[in-house]
């Protein structure tokens, strides 16, 4: 399908800034743009890919100022990024959906799956299972015993969910995810081997989650652990038993989160975050890359870093001392010098 | 079912302080409790909650001294964590198991399947292999050719174990674990590009031994890799080729280990651990979080913690500098001011 | 089958420092060598090993130079482990390789599948999925709608390539690797919600790239996400979003890469590396593991590590004296007593 600058800026509410007739049948990043192509700049660090970029149309935002003359017709709309999503899932919405039962899907007789439902094949759904409408399992998901799975809800291939744990609607849950293995608790016998403590408890993922691939959500060893509305979880996150996560709190890859650890809502988590148990995360805090929290943070809205996770300003002029520290320590041999011949000129006065 | 105070503390060879006669159905985490509920108190850090739960009775460590009236009947035990494991067990174990094998299973006709083992939908079992008795295979797993598992084991949906490896008994393997892979063991060609070394060892996991979710075990490159007796390893970890692991130590989620590392006996692993290729780890050694282990640890017993790991004690003393460096600095450069001021006097003088 | 240390020497272009006639059947570490078997030494620290081994044949670097009496054979070359690595590599090729169709894959009838190919038990190959010669996939794997694999390729079970992407010859991918995943990427709505980006690339895996168990690779959000030829990535890693690896690069467990991060060509990076999003690395960079790189590395050749990844020469120097940051504190706290000493003399004079 071809779109014309003037016509997609119709449907953004966005104004025209060169040639409206130009067209466009496809998209692209900005250094990557090409004839018929419509690409956008958000990121003020790809500015000088505009002024070389061979895309049609370019959308920026309201208050992008050009610094050098641009071939590219724009389209000024309030946040360039959201817009092209906007346009994104309009497309992705027109893709044909998979539909049906795969005949190889082995579905529990005690298991009640919605309307308009797509099991793949070699799904094994099993007893007393309920699967909301228009919910799509792919091929090789494991949905075991008393599991619940709400409308709208994607799980791609091999997802496992465990017995009795339940997942909202319209959630996401990518390929090798694993939830509701049991939480790790273990008591010492006094021989020095290990009693496993039952993991009783079950996982609750409320609506419009999405989790990452071969990311692990284990059960509650008593009562659930609870992913609540909107929270996002990248790839390779783990998830302690009991830990509670707020809405709409994201998640970046392979961090991971100690058991009975409750986080606020709103939170930013970066990638590589470790998380010890028990501890609380005040709402809208942001954490750092790499950073290991070891520490309740009560205060909420504060920015946190460090591989032992301190205030990030604190930490940025720690580091930045750390890094002159062979410096600092020629210093004070260099002061230790000087104030040893002071006091032999002191004695020699 | 009911149970009262006097027949549990009877189990548990306890002993009731409040009315023996209140009965329970269920238990719940000691912040969420409500009548009818049976629950515990361990960690001193929930005892606020003891004088508030609604649970009607709770297990106590016998040395545990309240030090506000309680409502809640107490049975006084020697390990109120250990109790409740031992009670929950015994529910567990009453709960009726998977049994039979699915006819969709795909079982090679040289395998051999012991008695009164479960084998779920879609499970393959390869050539040769042999399983023990009562174990279960939950569906989609991937048993290759020549592998052996012992008995009573449970391995979860959407496991895979490579070719030749063995499992013990009484283990249990949580869903999307890899055992066997091979390990990442490569050559340089002279044009810079690699030389794949064959990986032809195995993977043999002892008894007693649960391993996480998604949890890798890489096989040896030659000779095997050993997970001995008892060891529990939690979700997400990445065990190199070659390495051998003690009986009973326990390592939590997101640790690594490189290749051919020995680890000693009933050591303590926390979460987000990296231990360097080619060391040995001294029995009943204790890593704390986040921390990357690079040389040997050869005295038994020790306690590690750091971003590159040195003794606990003498980290917590250079980390408690490092939070203060920029104060640190700034004293130095008053030093400095005044040795320069002490010198100019001196030559005023 | 039985070879003389003269026939392996004859086949590795070697001398034989010994009796040529004695002969070995199996290969072994040089700490477990038994009679009957080969080994090799290639790692200086092993030496002692050599000295007590019950190996028959010792495969040694040209340039070893025994400091005690050997009582196995030696075989000098070049290289004595990529010498071993051909012989394993011999035996390997002569090993049986699956082959067939099994009856219970369900392969779509657009699907191009090659000669020669394995296809296991379950798999799925989805709409216009086209697999070359040779390649072996085995049970449980998930091939998407549209997926290319080239020739020579090996699939290990439940190995997941999503919708698109496309894996070049001679690739091993480990299983439950997770190719092709919607890259993690939300703008935030005006309520606190996130509004999913789609995630419309792809994921191009080029020849003889080598793809760990669990490790997942997102698709790009527009244009694909690239991994150059002859990478190899270890177990559990996490690569972004429109991430392209250059040529030869490794990549140990455990790392990970975030989005749009364009990494060089014949870089080393160790375990529990993080690199930061839109960074450029240049080509021959190593770093270090555990370390976390939040800015571009533009020089190439340079060795990187530290939690917050600098020149790594630099970072051992820093860390030395981090190590010592108590005592210097103590120093410093030294040189201001000596000061005010001094400064009270003066007053005294």
């Amino acid at each position: 399908m071809l779109f014309t600058a003037q016509q997609l800026a119709t449907v953004l509410k966005g104004t025209v800034e060169g040639d409206p007739s130009v067209s466009v049948h496809d998209y692209a990043k900005i250094e990557e743009g090409k004839p018929g192509t419509l690409s956008f700049l958000s990121n003020p660090k790809y500015e000088h890919y505009l002024y070389e970029t061979a895309a049609d149309i370019v959308l920026v935002n309201n208050d992008f100022k050009p610094t050098k003359p641009v071939k590219a017709t724009l389209i000024r709309i309030p946040n360039a990024y959201l817009a092209l999503a906007t346009l994104l899932q309009l497309v992705e919405q027109n893709k044909p959906r998979k539909t049906g039962i795969d005949p190889t899907a082995q579905i529990a007789s005690t298991a009640t799956i919605g309307k308009d439902c797509y099991i793949g094949a070699f799904a094994t759904i099993g007893d007393n299972v309920v699967i909301g409408d228009n919910t799509q399992i792919y091929a090789h998901c494991a949905i075991n015993d008393g599991v619940k799975v709400g409308s709208d809800t994607l799980l791609y291939n091999h997802v496992t969910i465990y017995q009795q744990c339940k997942v909202g609607d319209h959630c996401i849950v990518h390929a090798g995810a694993v939830i509701g293995a049991d939480g790790f608790g273990f008591a010492k016998n006094p021989d020095g081997s290990y009693f496993k403590m039952p993991q009783n408890g079950n996982v609750i993922i409320e609506d419009n989650v999405e989790i990452g691939a071969n990311t692990c959500i284990d059960r509650g060893s008593m009562g659930p652990t609870i992913i609540r509305q909107g929270v996002k979880l990248d790839n390779q996150i783990q998830i302690g038993h009991n830990v509670e996560i707020g809405n709409n709190t994201a998640m970046a890859a392979c961090s991971a989160v100690a058991g009975s650890t409750k986080i606020g809502k709103d939170c930013i988590i970066a990638g590589f975050v470790g998380i010890a148990g028990h501890l609380e995360i005040a709402d809208n805090t942001t954490i750092g890359a790499f950073s290991g929290v070891s520490k309740s943070i009560k205060t909420p809205g504060q920015v946190y870093h460090g591989a032992i996770a301190v205030p990030a300003m604190q930490n940025k002029k720690s580091f930045a001392v750390y890094r002159h520290l062979p410096d600092l320590q020629k210093e004070i041999y260099a002061l230790q010098k000087e104030i040893a011949l002071l006091k032999e000129q002191k004695n020699i006065d």
